[in-house]
């Protein structure tokens, strides 16, 4: 009977010795976790906070109500589960794991013939000055979580600074608010979400945001803490912000000291060195979850990717592994999603600050659109980039904001990716359709149709960035072609270079435009501005740009 | 300048046009509408009768509100439209088209260079007695649905009976349940869904759809109609019901008879036969939209398809080619969404009956589970049943029901099947993951882990129709290894033959069970069911076996 021993017991861990119960009904499956508390969904604890979820217990419940804790690994599974118990040293030579009863300090160790590495990661907390004041919170462990949701429901905070606008930071924006606190979000960087969004989609989804009355500052750092014994201010190189709430979520690394200072390899991203196998460099202990090294599958560059979905992959195939399969992890594609009150923000593959840096010779298109059909009544809106190899059409990345399904989207270009699909790939899935979930051309299908237009030269489209960049210029003619009633309320800046033409009008008033002028036509989403080209390139005008997206990709201010 | 003729101008006739538009500016584009509303959007008609939708003008406007009619066409594509013209006969050695204009009555001829033929599907009316009685309708038209939400509006209308439980058929049924009418459907065929579920696929989404109060009466064959003037009765072979409305929605035909009689050919689905540039056999003629014949790009297959997603698609490949391009239409996978009050149902690919008919040597899985974490407070039930090729692990296809987001999965299987994925594909597709959109293992990636188990062996999964027949013959012990609590509430039938021992307790009380009995183990959604068998299998039971998607997924009555 071989010994299997897993040190960590949230996702990666407890999944590995799950599917390795079922491989191998005889083995001796033996978990150590630090924490006292196992198999919690994490990626549930916002929801908790915001109110959404009653219990923090429900966070470690089975879907069939059945606490997930030692009796239940126990009684179901045969699986030893040890909490409270820190692995401080690994022997690979005696396969032995020397542990610590954290709660008598008492040591022992613990024999493998497998030994599985699933540490985790822990959050980024720098020393700043205040840093240990009361009410500042890093949401890592339930406790956390409940502490900060006793204090809500206590009414004892009332203006909430977050600290990271990733996605930690921003989904407890949404949870913060619900409670109808004043959240304000400070980030290093000058975008929110700087991990996976291209700068102009950053800005186009903290603009929504922003509406919803979160305040969002970038490229603003914090200095230090004040108050005493609890935080009263948030101090910023620029400013001091009043809190009584401080969130840090700056981000994490892999814990990976255990396994560095047993001598396995260390990945250059800082997580351990896993093979396909998710075998580390010694061949009985395998790796897996937040604490290992992740490859992209397109790209083949080594990430750090710390996911849930991934962990519970990992725990999957180390499973099998352990008892004697060959089953292969093929890596990640950065996908994420994630939900900001109304808002919904995706992103799958590469986005376009990778491809350059990658020297991809790449093309983008934005496109937007509503999610169905516009005349169902909860028909929303929302903004697609693709990024697209150019010489192949090979599809590399997607990014997708706004009000309507995203996820969805995002999935199906996910989908597309492991198999290096092109667009014209995209353009021909059968996807499903019908009036309460899509458009008869979705989303999907109309930004790949775009790109398909560009690269065949019947759609010059520009983007946000270049259009502002114009605007600055002065020596672009803007052609918004929406009607006067839509123009009324909502319009791009700089009145003296727009000239607003309805599309119905065009092609009585063209002698209004100057046939040799660069022209950027638009309107709300850019289909009558893409049609307004086609009319004006008909009869013979040079130039003619599209403003792709719209007025609602646009990620700067707007008029009002 | 080449002359551009489109017969039809609803989907793709106008898409068609809109797209050659855009690649050649100085065509001349003449479409003929023998009705007198052109691009509407026809399936949106259910959710304007339903009252989702204020005016049935709004389907036949752009997102932007503006209304596509004749000027519209004129003034944005410069696109010549004629309604109320009915193309009469194609002269294809003159390469002219009598047109007869509905309004006068007069004849007159058009000339192409190249010719669409975008006929459209006609409805199929049986000839019964009575078929021609008032409030009887077909929802075929805009005016159609016009009278019944006119009647709806004036509560003239109490009971209504649908005949033919196809898409158009449920969403009546809900469209008119929202008006609190009595809905009684009647399907010849022995199942709702006959052209794309399978038998118990379709019998859990009746059993979910009956629940909401809709009547169903399947393998019940429609005789003729009482009343005079307006219908009182539906007569079927079975009984008389009460009807003061009546929808028939048994079907649509492809509408061919002009490329008949011009003597184009038709294919054997009945559609007009075209190449995969969606060009007929005359090499100046294009045809496409519903009354084409379409092939299924997994199966090869031809098969008649009419979808508004396909038609949209052809008319964009037809507008290309049109002006020199060489586009290709790739097919279909017959992918289906329709939503039932709260109840979503999806297919795509082919289903196990194709599968069986088309001699593959495949297997089945069926699996239930949440479309989000469990301690979300909107997760919803959704079951799941893929179709696999035995050999080659690819994926056949995929059939969804429940409460929860089913075309978000069946979008991504129909990008998978698009490139032939195996279910070992499935499982490596990095879907997005957030709590308020899905669990860390998806829905999609929890059916190809399954079908990844069975495959190995280790999961013994036996269908509802399989567990039926066992239970009908009394040799199989049924283990329930649900708490007491949740047995209360609902139950498989046969108490005599079921045994009810909670998972945490199995192992304890194993003795009560024995080793050589057939045991078929099952829960809510047989993920315990499975824990349950992987438990009898590890101490040496012979023969234990899982009830697949578990008591949410049983398509029969249950005990209550």
């Amino acid at each position: 009977m071989q010994k299997i021993l897993i040190i960590g017991g949230v996702a990666a861990g407890l999944k590995a010795a799950a599917k390795a119960r079922r491989c191998d009904p005889n083995a001796i499956i033996t978990v150590v976790e630090k924490g006292d508390m196992i198999s919690y969904g994490a990626c549930g604890m916002p929801y908790y906070i915001a109110g959404d979820v009653d219990s923090i217990t429900d966070l470690m419940k089975t879907s069939a109500g059945a606490i997930r804790n030692r009796d239940f690994f126990k009684n179901v599974k045969n699986i030893e589960v040890l909490a409270n118990t820190l692995a401080t040293n690994i022997d690979r030579k005696g396969k032995k794991v020397t542990v610590k009863n954290l709660e008598d300090g008492k040591e022992s160790f613990l024999l493998y013939d497998k030994l599985v590495i699933a540490t985790g990661a822990f959050p980024i907390k720098p020393d700043l000055p205040g840093i240990e004041l009361a009410n500042i919170y890093q949401l890592w462990h339930p406790n956390d979580a409940k502490a900060i949701r006793q204090g809500l429901e206590g009414q004892r905070f009332n203006k909430a600074v977050i600290i990271g606008a990733g996605l930690v930071g921003m989904e407890m924006a949404e949870a913060l608010k619900q409670w109808e606190l004043d959240v304000t979000i400070i980030e290093m960087k000058d975008q929110i979400f700087p991990a996976f969004l291209d700068q102009e989609f950053a800005r186009l989804a903290a603009k929504h945001v922003q509406e919803s009355g979160i305040t969002i500052l970038t490229g603003e750092k914090v200095k230090g803490f004040s108050g005493e014994p609890m935080v009263t201010a948030v101090e910023t190189e620029q400013r001091s912000i009043p809190a009584d709430l401080v969130i840090l979520a700056m981000g994490a690394r892999p814990n990976v000291e255990l396994a560095r200072s047993a001598g396995l390899a260390i990945g250059t991203t800082g997580g351990i060195l896993v093979d396909e196998y998710l075998r580390t460099n010694d061949p009985d202990i395998y790796a897996g979850g937040d604490c290992v090294e992740n490859v992209n599958m397109l790209t083949r560059e080594k990430v750090f990717a710390p996911m849930g979905s991934t962990a519970n992959k990992h725990g999957r195939i180390i499973g099998e592994n352990l008892c004697g399969g060959a089953a292969k992890f093929r890596g990640v594609l950065n996908t994420v999603v994630v939900k900001v009150l109304d808002i919904n923000v995706g992103k799958t593959g590469i986005n376009e600050t990778d491809a350059k840096r990658l020297g991809y010779e790449y093309i983008t298109v934005v496109t937007a659109g509503y999610d169905k059909p516009h005349y169902m009544p909860d028909a929303k809106l929302m903004s697609v980039k693709l990024i697209v190899d150019a010489k192949t059409r090979k599809v590399l990345g997607m990014q997708a904001v706004g009000e309507g399904d995203v996820s969805k989207r995002v999935d199906a270009v996910a989908t597309a990716l492991v198999f290096g699909g092109t667009i014209d790939d995209l353009f021909d899935i059968d996807l499903s359709y019908a009036p309460p979930y899509n458009s008869p051309i979705d989303n999907v299908a109309v930004a790949a149709s775009a790109v398909m237009n560009k690269l065949a030269g019947r759609f010059k489209g520009i983007s946000s960035i270049e259009a502002a960049e114009k605007m600055e210029n002065g020596n672009t003619v803007f052609l918004d072609v929406r009607t006067p009633e839509e123009c009324k309320k909502i319009r791009l800046p700089g009145q003296e270079d727009m000239k607003f033409i309805p599309l119905a009008e065009l092609r009585k008033r063209m002698s209004e435009l100057n046939k040799d002028d660069e022209i950027v036509a638009f309107c709300k989403i850019s289909l009558r501005g893409y049609e307004a080209a086609g009319i004006l390139e008909g009869v013979g005008f040079k130039d003619v740009k599209v403003l792709e997206g719209g007025i609602f990709s646009w990620p700067y201010v707007c008029e009002e």
